[in-house]
């Protein structure tokens, strides 16, 4: 049984205050609990159909468990189509930062679509790119629509919140990492050199990188349309740029 | 003034259904009105703030103009949020689809939500692909979050729909075109090689490349996730694998 409250509490965790208030987000659908049942991520309560719980054995689970029917789950989703199971997951404590000093690191700038920060999440995973580190200003990985869109990276990557200026200065000052951002005027991707270590920035969707992060990239990168300086194409979707770029930094070394 | 018959059209425009019965879809925001403008779509309305009309002079346009208020955008706007211009575009007459013998063709198998497919046509348009063939069970091309996420490049590249297996048996019995296919069975994407010419297909968004498609994949690759083999990540958004598809084919020939 569903009641009342938990609805309008599940509900609430669409917006960001009542997340952090609560300490608590929404993950929906078997694949993305069932890798969070998977992680060390902490459920609380998981609101399911009979059927999923039927066909789900939960040997480790302790939380909360309350079955919904089909009506019920529709009231919950915060999606416009409602899934067989949700859960209320606890967000962990920030984990402490520390850039590895032999692999790479993705850091946003200002990335603020939701969606987008979730794709990006998904194909740091891909690339093996375990930590991605957000400005301030990105998008909350809390979000609904971002965990949704990880498709259960958030339990493999590791996100984490900083003013990036401060942060990517003790990258290039302290501990000379290379920093290459995504920029017009930068040197053709395919023929750069990329080093197995250091940080990539991609910026924001509209507006690229901000000038008090751009003064910290030791490499600027372009990727080219094609023809290259075909006039048409205008621009790609920050979450396709970073995966081009991702791409290219592994291929060089497998 | 914008009546209400015009808000109820307007609406009913987010679905299929009317979209056919009338013959138009709508774009909106100023970047993708713009674009269409300069295109060879044909505008039959534009509904904007005033104050974009002033910051917009349309000398060539000879459609019907509507100025709204931004209380009126709100009712119209198919998004969360309403832009300051919204236009009502007539769905152009298919285009013939004839392969080219000297380029690439992305043909999609059945990928099925509007933003990937929006996305995809974005990016082919980033690469030089002009043309983009769906398979019937595509998302459509004229769906809202579609056009949205072209961010004008449905105004390039042109996008036809045709049941697919017929499209690629010709392919490759008549024209002799590599047909490529991503599979997890695949050749290393990074090291096979890769034509100037042939068609690349893609598949479903949870089930990849279907098996009436597949057996006219002449060649199949694999993109690899890094390190090679680890068995974390699972799988890559089709927009973000179709977009390290086309970089590795277009890297190649620059």
């Amino acid at each position: 049984m569903l009641s009342k409250n938990k609805i309008s509490f599940i509900n609430s965790l669409n917006q960001k205050k009542y997340r952090t208030e609560y300490g608590v987000f929404v993950a929906e659908g078997t694949k993305l609990v069932t890798e969070l049942l998977d992680s060390s991520f902490e459920l609380e309560t998981l609101v399911a159909l009979p059927a999923w719980y039927e066909a789900n054995p939960l040997n480790r689970f302790r939380g909360e468990r309350i079955e919904a029917s089909e009506q019920e789950m529709k009231k919950i989703t915060l999606f416009s189509t409602p899934s067989e199971v949700l859960a209320v997951v606890r967000i962990p404590q920030p984990a402490a930062f520390e850039f590895p000093l032999d692999d790479l690191v993705l850091a946003l700038d200002t990335v603020q679509n939701p969606g987008n920060l979730g794709t990006i999440i998904r194909l740091a995973d891909w690339f093996g790119i375990k930590q991605v580190v957000c400005s301030l200003q990105c998008a909350d990985i809390y979000n609904p629509k971002t965990v949704q869109s990880t498709m259960g990276a958030i339990s493999r990557v590791t996100v984490s919140y900083h003013p990036l200026e401060a942060l990517l200065e003790r990258a290039v000052d302290e501990l000379k990492l290379p920093v290459y951002g995504a920029f017009l005027e930068g040197q053709n991707i395919y023929r750069a050199g990329l080093s197995r270590n250091g940080v990539i920035v991609m910026g924001n969707e509209g507006n690229g990188i901000s000038s008090s992060v751009e003064r910290f990239c030791t490499e600027k990168l372009n990727i080219p349309n094609f023809p290259i300086g075909s006039p048409t194409s205008e621009s790609l979707n920050v979450a396709i740029a970073a995966s081009i770029v991702c791409s290219e930094f592994r291929r060089r070394h497998i």
